[in-house]
């Protein structure tokens, strides 16, 4: 490894640091919970949730690289609430940017490596983003169920428009579709979303 | 999936919310980082370096799927910080006991896998459990760096008690001896360790 190369590594690594302090939507305890962690625990549902995917089995290095790095672009961009109109609006022009000024600072064949990880869990369009997916809309459903959702309260959230950003993760079935319809019962008893 | 599974699996996933609460002795901004964040930024690391480990290259699915599950002893066993003689000296007895509580609750065919997964990555002998240690030894060495290394400072770390910690790193060669070296001198001229 030279030292441009390690030095463009080290660089990178210290500025990913940043995403540590993206908040999201979700509660943890008593503070926001941040993007970093939320990637960690993403992955563990991957890892928890894989020996469960109908066959043939998506590719768990790859689903689990996506997931490292899906949520790279916040670093710039921040994140975008799931029921926030206006940034959604404005989300994936955000996020394109935000891409092509942060991947740039790794060595370029990572950058590109890493570009694609990402374009691909974006398209969704492939077996392991599909998994990716499903695994990143449970985390954040379960976090909110779990935290009480001050954020969907405040939105006035009902199940139905909740629905129109689960259906993709339900739409892949098993292991995704019954955890998530056992949280919306939760989600329901607990006075979470309006019904 | 029947219900006790699903449930199982739900409760797990509650469970392991802690560990973005768990401390580690490096800062992140102006606080504590934490061992889910922490984990997260492992995986990001062995994503960009797997590529530069030596043929034959390690699986990275069990690398990623290691580091996910790594820390979850932490939940009720802590942080350990590296230089904490104390606290190293009743680590290995505190997390073997909060392994046995903590994966029995996921379903026995999981609790088994993750297990096998920690005790892996605890005892290093495969090429991926120390591509998963280079990955989480070079985490927390970058982090103190950035930081400014005040967990170092407080206990007068020198560089040759610094090096024991970092030796079974260090000793896989490329692409982490290169990369741990820079950061010696960083710390060096920064006057975070001690010559």
């Amino acid at each position: 490894m030279d030292a441009a190369r390690r030095d463009a590594l080290l660089g990178f690594l210290a500025l990913s640091d940043r995403l540590k302090h993206v908040e999201r939507a979700a509660m943890t305890g008593a503070r926001r919970e941040n993007s970093g962690e939320h990637a960690w625990q993403v992955a563990l549902i991957a890892v928890l949730l894989h020996g469960e995917a109908p066959d043939p089995k998506p590719d768990l290095a790859r689903v689990l690289s996506m997931i490292a790095v899906h949520d790279l672009v916040e670093i710039e961009a921040g994140d975008t609430f799931a029921f926030d109109d206006k940034g959604l609006a404005t989300q994936a022009a955000r996020e394109a940017e935000a891409a092509g000024r942060i991947f740039r600072l790794l060595p370029p064949d990572l950058a590109a490596e890493v570009a694609a990880l990402w374009v691909e869990f974006e398209a969704g369009a492939t077996p392991e983003a599909g998994f990716a997916m499903g695994c990143d809309r449970l985390q954040g459903f379960a976090q909110q169920v779990e935290c009480g959702a001050p954020a969907w309260k405040a939105v006035g959230l009902t199940k139905a428009r909740s629905l129109v950003r689960m259906a993709p993760a339900i739409a892949l079935g098993a292991p995704f579709a019954p955890m998530i319809e056992a949280l919306y019962d939760r989600a329901l008893a607990k006075g979470l979303l309006l019904p």
